[in-house]
């Protein structure tokens, strides 16, 4: 028996489209009904994450935890959310709900030491940025982080309220520059640490090697789940 | 205020998906909270559609009020189904909520008088064809409906399944010359009336012209939940 999983979305809608795509097509199916049950609640309610914590914004939390109460009343049995940002509530959120919540932080750093990663990017909000989301739980692993500059994340954030605002496409050559520069400073795996980045990196003809933290929770929901988890492709 | 939406899908995964990204789509927006609020079941133990009202399979309507009545429940102001198929029960849904229902086949026959069609084809799946979901109501209207041989009918079975099993490209030159005489047997709109037929013909480089209930029920939901509608692109 699989279980029901729940999906906090809406931090922004597309990403939440992007999370269950990517659960879909990391699910091996031959039918409708060989694929996992997930309930998505798009709350386009919650107050924007990086305002919250960084410039004292309308608490997004009292929304969030709308949202996870509902999933489990609605009969989800695993939560997910779907914006890296939102992650620096989640250790409030876990008393909220009786089911277990799973981390995209975690499933992204699992991934990225499968990839056996040394010298990492970071690419995501400043608030993600500041609180040090990422930035803690690599060194922890032993990674090193490399910096950005503040014109680099100030292009990031350019970047991911350009998408939000369906713009697709802002900045691509300054963001594939920045890509250049820091592989040559040795970087070795780049965290596409925000959704909306994650959406944006995996579009055009980027150069990585990224770790998308949508895609490694996608797969950590299929095998948690108890769905039929797709191999890696080599 | 706006409406909040629930859509009953997992009829396939990917086609709630294709819906919701629709909606997303068609919404104009400078950032998140501009979006709707959308709560999705994407409900994969729905059992087959076609199966059961052509072959004696498992009765999905159980589990299709269900998703309906865990929506409403859930804080639903209005239900959608991402499965044109799923709409020959629609009747018999209804009464087990008390919010309002769309139905995608009203939304793309409007579309289809919109765009001033005459002589039409409907891909489907062979249960929507049979049931008439779409031809009647074509008829009504005053449109003329070209039939499709066995072999064509069978081709958009072949698509449709080979998509619930994540095959995206199964018969596309077949697919190209049954849209070409067509044409040439005067055809002016191509309904793409099975959500999983949707998602194929707007991949690669098919030409139409096709109305897509999928993205005619997406607009009339944003309409109807009181988003703010993109203009049509000319």
């Amino acid at each position: 028996m699989t279980k029901i999983v729940g999906i906090i979305g809406g931090m922004g809608p597309l990403a939440s489209v992007d999370l269950q795509r990517k659960i879909i097509e990391n699910t091996v199916a031959d039918e409708d009904q060989d694929h996992l049950h997930v309930i998505t609640d798009c709350n386009s309610q919650i107050p924007d994450r990086t305002a919250a914590i960084l410039h004292g914004g309308k608490d997004p939390l009292p929304e969030m935890i709308n949202s996870a109460k509902r999933l489990e009343q609605a009969g989800a049995q695993v939560l997910v959310m779907a914006c890296n940002t939102a992650h620096f509530y989640l250790e409030q959120m876990r008393p909220a709900v009786s089911i277990p919540f799973l981390s995209m932080i975690e499933a992204a750093i699992e991934e990225a030491k499968r990839q056996d990663a040394k010298r990492v990017v970071i690419f995501s909000t400043t608030a993600t940025q500041e609180k040090g989301l990422y930035e803690l739980r690599c060194q922890k692993e032993g990674m090193e982080v490399l910096a950005l500059s503040e014109e680099e994340k100030e292009l990031m954030m350019r970047i991911i309220y350009a998408m939000k605002a369906g713009v697709m496409d802002h900045g691509i050559e300054e963001a594939k520059a920045l890509l250049e520069r820091k592989r040559q400073e040795g970087a070795d795996v780049f965290f596409t640490a925000c959704t909306e980045l994650a959406i944006y990196f995996q579009e055009d003809d980027f150069v990585g090697p990224f770790v998308d933290p949508t895609e490694a929770l996608a797969r950590k929901v299929v095998r948690y789940a108890g769905g039929k988890l797709k191999p890696l492709t080599p």
